[in-house]
């Protein structure tokens, strides 16, 4: 699939210039610190640093993508210019406001190409879903792996690095964001920050981590107790919230706004009483960046569609006791959601 | 200190509003994924989620800044707009287009906070150095672990993740950046990605690598071989880089701008005709960002000053050879440069 073409016909101006590290990522699959991807109906061309410019022509996804030096914008400015180009798409939201100043000196009249960009990236292709089922892969492995290192004592900071360590070894590029570990109380703070808690026995362990494999990104929250539970109404708790996931899992359609999957497993929780303790979406589209579109919450009026790839994650968090939040990153099919995920979500006590 | 008004006194305005992650780090010492930081002469407040309100509070470096709830910008605005404020000062080059635009509709005259930003953060306070202090004793106590566990066979990327794993059992809240670890030929690329490369006998090692301390980043680099010299010419390119480093780490001074600080090492490389392998700048200022303003480069016009903090990082690179760079974090004193690190520099052959 030629993803520069795949956006280029959706924004309506004679020619598109992205800059911004993630769209430049998934136009041309090769990561890179500095580049702009020029596209026109008859060509797309990375401009990138000498750094990078053997590296890149090797790895333009196949596509037909040249590769040109550039030090500076004014380099590729100079050469959209020659091509007398009027009507420019860049991404308004990337855009910081001197840049777009600069852009409205040299004469172009912009178009705003995130809209097309946020609907190309929402559905992956076949490879791109290959790769986010090995960055699945990856995390749910060394998830194994550290279940049998994790020892009382240890902190969260050490915990979260170890499980970092091991994705890695578990076929990595990194990961796909900041990992969080949270012990006891702190799995009552949905983003808890990993510190200096240490794991004692009856504690509830809350993980949620990710990788990257060929730039896409995994996904995936594990809540268990290490010992017996030392945490009352535990138990319940996490059965209600695997209820509510099992049941997203099992009823979200293409066709569904966000909104809709999102009630999927409100619901279930509304049902017990619990859904005042979910105070967070159900999910979001997961690509290049760990965050993107679709949003599966209250708020989310995008329809959603085969071949996307979100999270499906419901929690529910009681401040200053515990919280409990499971999460899979899955794709969605002609027949519902397919997990990437293999490992048992029955609570686990270590 | 007080690092709202040290900004807000220089931006200009009525009153100030800053968004940017790391600018509002930089005013709070609170990392957080959502918030604005408000400033008129009066007060201060860091307006951010529910999520945060708590040990937002608790954060605040001891300042005098409220800290209020807000789910949207709006509201922060809202109550802007409520305090009579014309002229209001945000960072436009952190500022994207629409965010601009909706200012604007508001009402809101616009200066640039930026320079003011810029021209604070540069020189860093005692808590500041302190911090730098301990993420660079972090990064080399877990490069000396590191060391004695490097094996025959081991990848780039396992290597730089478990280093990136010792930083944090040293003490590190994470990574300040993704961990450069290059074998053989690959230490030519000045930014070469850890990959599946194995480490041989008589490699060289290049490892660029740093970590994060109560917000604080430390940037390290060195470069050493893998049992004996299998780099033809190796070991007299490493003398002249580390006779580089060493005369500007010993020369750099307070009142020098940034180019002539690079020149002090580039004129040694110079005059062994190794300049032209030296692609890169000197060095740059590290903060609650790896790469912050100054740059101490060829086009570094900014003037260093005491309480600076940089790095000093000359290198060479033999494309399909080998590469050599040596970097430590410093601080600008008035007697001069000094080092936050403690590792031999001497070439080393493990």
């Amino acid at each position: 699939m030629d993803f520069t073409k795949k956006v280029f016909r959706e924004v309506g101006a004679d020619a598109m210039l992205t800059e911004s590290a993630d769209l430049r990522l998934y136009l041309t699959g090769y990561p890179s610190s500095f580049g702009f991807v020029y596209t026109d109906a008859q060509e797309s061309i990375l401009f990138t640093d000498p750094r990078y410019a053997e590296s890149a022509k090797a790895a333009m996804r196949g596509q037909r993508i040249g590769v040109e030096i550039a030090r500076s914008e004014d380099t590729v400015l100079d050469y959209i210019k020659s091509k007398k180009i009027k009507k420019l798409a860049v991404p308004f939201e990337r855009t910081a406001f001197p840049q777009m100043l600069s852009l409205r000196k040299r004469g172009f009249k912009l178009v705003d190409s995130m809209p097309a960009f946020t609907d190309a990236m929402e559905v992956k292709s076949g490879e791109e879903r290959a790769f986010i089922a090995r960055a699945a892969n990856a995390a749910e492995e060394a998830y194994i792996r550290l279940l049998g290192q994790l020892r009382e004592g240890m902190t969260e900071n050490e915990t979260a690095a170890l499980l970092e360590y091991e994705m890695r070894r578990c076929g990595a590029e990194d990961r796909s964001f900041e990992t969080i570990a949270a012990f006891g109380a702190n799995t009552s703070v949905p983003h808890h920050a990993a510190g200096e808690t240490r794991l004692k026995k009856g504690m509830p362990v809350l993980l949620d981590f990710g990788c990257k494999v060929g730039g896409y990104c995994s996904d995936i929250t594990r809540t268990f107790l290490f010992g017996k539970d030392g945490a009352d109404g535990f138990a319940d708790a996490y059965a209600a919230v695997l209820e509510a996931h099992e049941r997203a899992l099992g009823k979200v359609r293409a066709g569904m706004t966000g909104r809709e999957a999102d009630e999927l497993a409100r619901g279930v929780l509304r049902g017990r009483g619990l859904d005042k303790f979910f105070t967070h979406s159900l999910g979001h589209g997961i690509g290049v960046n760990i965050h993107e579109s679709p949003t599966l919450g209250p708020s989310g009026t995008r329809v959603l569609r085969e071949g996307m790839v979100f999270s499906i994650e419901p929690g529910v968090y009681f401040e200053g006791r515990f919280g409990i939040r499971i999460e899979d990153s899955v794709q969605l099919t002609a027949q519902g959601a397919v997990s990437f995920m293999k490992t048992d979500k029955k609570l686990t006590v270590l």
